[in-house]
């Protein structure tokens, strides 16, 4: 990180329009906290009565703004939200806590709101104080200029390894009234998720009670954040934070949420999976995107298990890297997983080539279609245990010299 | 591997001088299963009345040959052991049983004894069948060239992609009698053992029932190459036998051991020991070997798992790599073992320097010591957790470029 202009992923996907979201404005600000000349501080402001939900890394040593999260968002309710790129705040102590609250404090005044009311989000360098006074004088200014078709600059605001900025857009019905949920995340190393992941900030100007927002939240990042991984090394900033700010105008939706959110709910589960496939995407050092599906396992949790031991196995990753469809490091990979497996019953495919059936080779393989497929930018792998009925799929990029490149001088 | 030429490296230990052990024969031979122009191909036999003990990988996928040792080991008696490299029948299916019985069959046959005292071991290329022929062919000159001054040959023969052979020789004494313990050991990749790891044969002149052996064994590889990690990945072969000949003239040992194996049991468990680290020192690309002390944990279970989680954390083995004393990251790991962990009551040493106590950094801290200590090639890594009395402590190398030059491009 640290200033290296890394060259963008092969694997980008291009910026997506945002439109504004009705009730948020949003800006960014260069407050010099790590990085020279770009920006490094996001914040957005909510209308009064917006709701939020948010998942949070699993991680036991968190970023003392994780802890802040956490407790603030027993209250339902958000006003603003501050992040800023290239200090984490982590592993602080008690300057920590004080970082966090002299930045909630200064948002609430400019916001004039409660100090729980301000959600924050740091990430960068783990164990050096965050320098909270170049916020607080940053914000003013920054507060100044919010407006609500602003989205890019977050996008880019929040990252730090990352190499392009990342958005999606989705409308949805509720009731008879359109819906918008936009989401911006950043992502690109340290990347396992257990809850949530990384950053990820989603405004819709739906009016969903916090109960239904959350439940619609971790169902949604179990099923897209939680199946992803680029290094196998959970974060202790991940945050996925959802804000509603109940501008659109549609029938009320009840608290346990229900039918009528359907849709809502789809389509943020579709905005989650966009948002956690381009981290991956952007995972530090990324030549290949690759999909893994797992499927007759015992059960599904024993499926997506073993699909993300074969994400996390770096000889599985290294023989992508090389674009060779190494399937004896697959198989390795599953047995390693400790989920159960017949080796004799076990099947490979890359590409949609079987290569292997039944515990052996296939007959008479011909490599020619994996080898092409191995060339590409996008790996499928299928695994077919041949035990049961379980399905799983994972998310990962390929392990490449890049990684090393940008992880063995991180702080130089 | 493929017959590339490794460096030796850097972490390389001289290979020591293997006495013989009374009872055991080996050699080696070239039978072309994979390299050209080396010895591929090891075999020892033992005099009738060796006992033999093993611990095999839990990888649900193993190989033939695991499979052929966990059904042999029932019999506790061992007259020969054949080993290939380059070739490991794993996923071979019936073709891999095959192998398997043919080998045993052959060796038996040249050595008068059943099948099932033979113990087989392959390591190397996954998914390929292995041409067993090839082994038949080579054995019965390499069974009459065998000779008992030759285990330099035979840690040579069984290398992979090793870049240097691993030996041990321990001296004991059981009762009033001086025995020795001779071992060696292969493996640099896929080596996140999980029971045992890799390959691993040792010999003892001892006479020790197969039960007492195989408790000493079990303890040992526990606390000795389950300890290790390269690269998270657990291989499908890992073996690890003993084999005592009984020649020794000492005292009759009970079959559940007891005190008169004292001597014995410490001095097996440091040979494990010394060549378990002779493998991490061995890992594919490795630059640094690195030790980890975690203290102050619930349990010692929770201690050992927080330090495996330091260990297999890539942006812990980059850092290192790039000679960054980045203790944010090691608390990253501490955080994501999943152990009890309180932030604010970690501390982090490297080099026997505190950076951070009590979750913040060491007021005054000078880089300068730790600086010196990440430029040499034996990190160390100390950890207290501050919850309680569990010690643990593992053992890993960096990760650099060269494990992914190494493992792009394995089978190429």
């Amino acid at each position: 990180m640290a200033g290296k202009d890394l060259p963008t992923s092969p694997l980008a996907m291009p910026l997506p329009a945002v439109p504004p979201v009705a009730g948020v404005r949003l800006g960014v600000a260069a407050a010099g906290i790590r990085y020279k000349g770009r920006p490094d501080l996001t914040m957005f402001e909510f209308v009064p009565g917006t709701t939020v939900a948010g998942v949070f890394t699993l991680n036991k040593c968190p970023g003392a703004p994780v802890d802040w999260c956490r407790a603030a968002l027993k209250g339902g309710k958000a006003r603003a939200l501050v992040v800023n790129a290239g200090n984490a705040n982590v592993f602080t102590g008690k300057l920590g806590r004080d970082a966090v609250q002299a930045t909630a404090d200064a948002a609430a005044k400019l916001v004039g709101c409660k100090a729980k009311e301000v959600f924050l989000a740091s990430t960068g360098v783990i164990g050096e104080p965050l320098p909270h006074e170049k916020l607080t004088a940053a914000l003013p200014a920054l507060f100044g200029k919010l407006r609500d078709n602003n989205w890019e600059d977050a996008a880019r605001g929040i990252m730090t390894t990352d190499t392009f900025p990342k958005a999606c857009v989705r409308k949805a019905m509720i009731g008879e009234t359109e819906v918008t949920i936009a989401g911006i995340a950043k992502g690109s190393g340290m990347v396992a998720p257990d809850m949530a992941t990384m950053l990820c900030f989603i405004a819709t100007d739906a009016k969903i009670p916090a109960a239904a927002l959350q439940a619609a939240l971790k169902k949604g990042t179990d099923a897209s954040f939680n199946r992803t991984t680029v290094d196998s090394d959970t974060s202790t900033s991940d945050t996925v934070l959802v804000f509603a700010t109940g501008q659109a105008k549609h029938p009320r939706v009840p608290a346990e949420g229900g039918p009528m959110l359907r849709d809502f709910v789809k389509a943020l589960h579709e905005l989650l999976l966009d948002l956690a496939l381009q981290v991956v995407r952007d995972g530090e050092g990324a030549q290949k995107f690759i999909r893994i599906d797992v499927t007759g396992a015992t059960t599904a949790r024993s499926a997506q298990r073993i699909a993300m031991a074969i994400a996390n196995s770096p000889l599985v990753k290294t023989a992508i890297a090389g674009e060779d469809a190494n399937w004896g490091r697959i198989v390795m990979a599953v047995g390693k997983a400790g989920e159960p497996a017949d080796r004799d019953k076990l099947s490979v495919a890359v590409g949609g080539t079987w290569m292997a059936r039944d515990g052996g080779v296939v007959p008479g393989y011909d490599e020619t279609p994996v080898v092409a497929h191995m060339k590409g930018r996008e790996i499928e792998i299928t695994v077919d245990i041949g035990l049961g009925r379980g399905k799983g799929t994972a998310w990962t990029c390929d392990l490449t010299h890049g990684y090393i490149d940008i992880n063995g001088s991180y702080r130089s």
